[in-house]
């Protein structure tokens, strides 16, 4: 049972951002994986009929249902696997964006990262296994189109875009002098003084520049990343579970680095952190990720849906990649970040939250990381620099999720993907410069 | 383990309209319950912290969630314990309620049934431990008030009031000519050929005068209320588990009744009938009834918020009690409803369907089931007719849900509530009496 439990919240929660690769079809991996065409869910038929006939099912108990092809089905019903929390987008009317759609952008040709052959932008949809696209560009969608298992009024899985949420409420907090970010993680939350956040300050784990232990050997039963996975799971455990409940419990179990590096060393992008700030911003607020993130986004931007968040067995939200959304609300959030914070005339995120990110975090320390793709970046407040000529920035999330805002050439773009594996580096060769030669044809259009 | 997935099952679905009485605190049910006041979940407190504290946790693991006074919490947010599927309202703009709120009505006063002393109608509403109240007269708001685990945007468990809207979207495809309510239900669906259902007639299934085995004797745990929740549960099962999985399975496995009652004789209120009438609608529509119920009503009424509802393990919603809603958003229904139909210039119900559930079903049958305080009525289409001097019909659920629909005062009350014990029998004394108060009241302020 402890390994079914293990692996159910491996993919209930944590796994969902770091395990799919194990997940996936061996034999897939060997021969190559069918193409975004071949594995459209609505091809296949995932989950049609009353009931589905088993060879079509996608449900939980058969821990599956984030490996590829199915996940292409699932990162838009993630609710009806797993309890979750509304994110409220209030009960207003949405405020709807304007359109200048530009039916240029499809041949737009760029070279992918070390590609021999330039590629179109439509091309690299399908390369990417794009399920939603949007491009804002001064503030209008110019393009707008939707794959696989979504559209418009679909919710998809922002996997670890959901950082960048919770690290612009953070954000949000410091600039209204509510959140302190030099203050050390125990003064704000003491039940973390026995854990190695403990005596990390809020701007190091902000910054994912904390040290801890947290192995990833999937080969280890006792890896830190099991023991997290199996401590997210909102699932009844095994008798004789004896592991951490939650994620506040776990993050108090979380040791040292086990080769002495100290906080503030180096940057290591690492989830768990993600937590830790939904603990801060919450024990601040007195308000769960969820609410806080309506109250102080979600129902001031006119969203059009409800966006909603996963949940461990104590009701406590992922808030480290448990949101799942609208692609044209992620829109609005992008636009917001790329006005300063402004949206139709009020002030949704303070300026100097804006600014603070799009300062950037250490160079040195995102260098030592070895994002070769991102190379100059940096990560701050729960976002990636690309320290590129535009100022680029942006929330990721794995499979392929982006918020890529691009302030100079006055874009956003939104993408929503189910690439068959969790790494973005396999996705960005054909992600980064297509997005540069949009802009730069958007620019040119001016 | 199986008897924890039984409890865990019954608790997250089939049990959410039957077993609150056994789960309940042998204490309270000796000396009587906290009042609703005493019981209100925020002085409770209830999932407050980072992290609730033990003592005032609410976790499905628990499988006392839906336990009073936890019940009282949980209402307001199912969605947190278990698996759901959305009912979207759309993406466009609500449609607004107007207002003409009239402060007399809480003075109001009547005779609870059987009692010797008058009460005020809101005296009433603590008594029945009132979430949300809201009372429409000529399709215009006037009395809207909100307690407990309620406000305007949540959403609350309607319970049994999902039987009338599957019941009503049957009635839609039978006035449109693709459902024939005297086809048997074999023929629609072969797969229950083998179950007591087959044989019976659509109308039968429709109006709960089908015959079959379905004991609900707690103490036995082979008793088919046991099946049917172990069947329904979303949640991984233990080794071994060998019974039926998901509602259509189950309706597969159920018999005849074993003293020879035959479909037609007599009329039972029994939920696996809305659930083979969810089969039914979903096989003849091409669509889930979460997707029925948003594509035929939910985005055509200018609804406020989505809708929600349970799932089982296979992602079949669970059309006998899994919707949660918004208390307007049922305001607007139940106005659609008192319209014949109409709703702003469209016809979002037809009007036969209307007009065959407000028919009524065999009085005789409704009669020998014995329901003192509804003596008179019938059952129809999955609506319960009052069959008073009014014309009243109503959609029912345990714990105090109501859709409760006036023609004659031109009044519609929708009341959400976490009355302590399951049984309505101990709830219409106070509400009944009050509504036809309200009724007159309102009737005679025109």
């Amino acid at each position: 049972m402890s390994s079914t439990i293990s692996r159910l919240g491996a993919l209930a929660t944590g796994g969902l951002f770091s395990l799919s690769l194990l997940a996936q079809d061996a034999h897939a991996q060997a021969t190559g994986f069918p193409s975004a065409q071949e594995s459209d869910p609505s091809a296949i038929g995932w989950m049609e009929g009353f009931p589905p006939p088993p060879e079509l099912r996608i449900t939980n108990p058969d821990s599956v249902f984030f490996s590829f092809p199915r996940l292409r089905w699932s990162v838009c019903h993630l609710r009806e696997f797993l309890p979750t929390e509304q994110v409220s987008r209030g009960l207003g009317a949405p405020i709807p964006f304007d359109y200048a759609l530009d039916d240029g952008i499809d041949a737009v040709t760029f070279m992918p990262l070390r590609g021999e052959e330039e590629m179109t932008w439509e091309e690299s949809l399908y390369a990417n296994y794009t399920d939603g696209m949007l491009i804002l560009h001064e503030g209008r969608i110019v393009y707008e189109r939707y794959f696989g298992c979504m559209d418009e009024a679909a919710q998809h899985a922002a996997m670890s875009m959901t950082k960048s949420f919770t690290g612009t409420l953070a954000e949000m907090l410091v600039a209204e002098g509510t959140l302190d970010d030099t203050a050390l993680v125990s003064d704000i939350i003491p039940e973390l003084e026995v854990s190695a956040f403990g005596s990390a300050t809020v701007r190091q784990v902000m910054d994912m520049t904390t040290a801890f232990e947290f192995s990833e050997d999937y080969g280890d039963p006792n890896a830190a990343i099991w023991v997290y996975n199996a401590a997210a799971s909102p699932f009844p455990r095994g008798e004789g579970y004896e592991g951490p409940n939650g994620y506040f419990e776990f993050l108090q179990t979380v040791g040292p680095d086990p080769e002495g590096i100290q906080h503030g060393d180096e940057f290591h992008y690492r989830t768990p952190n993600s937590d830790v700030l939904g603990w801060i911003v919450s024990r601040v607020s007195g308000m769960e990720v969820t609410e806080l993130l309506s109250d102080r986004i979600w129902s001031r931007m006119g969203a059009e849906q409800d966006a909603y968040m996963t949940v461990d067995g104590l009701g406590t939200p992922f808030a480290g990649g448990g949101l799942s959304a609208g692609l044209r609300d992620l829109g609005r959030f992008g636009q917001i970040m790329l006005n300063g914070g402004a949206w139709h005339g009020e002030q949704i995120v303070p300026e100097a939250a804006v600014e603070s990110i799009r300062a950037g975090g250490n160079l040195d320390d995102f260098a030592a990381a070895g994002y070769a793709d991102l190379a100059g970046g940096s990560y701050r407040g729960q976002w990636w620099m690309f320290n590129n000529d535009h100022g680029a920035f942006a929330a990721r999330g794995v499979h392929g999720q982006t918020i890529y805002i691009d302030p100079t050439a006055e874009m956003v773009i939104v993408r929503f993907a189910s690439f068959p594996i969790a790494f973005n580096s396999r996705i960005d060769p054909t992600s980064l410069p297509a997005y540069q030669a949009v802009a730069e044809y958007l620019m040119a259009q001016d």
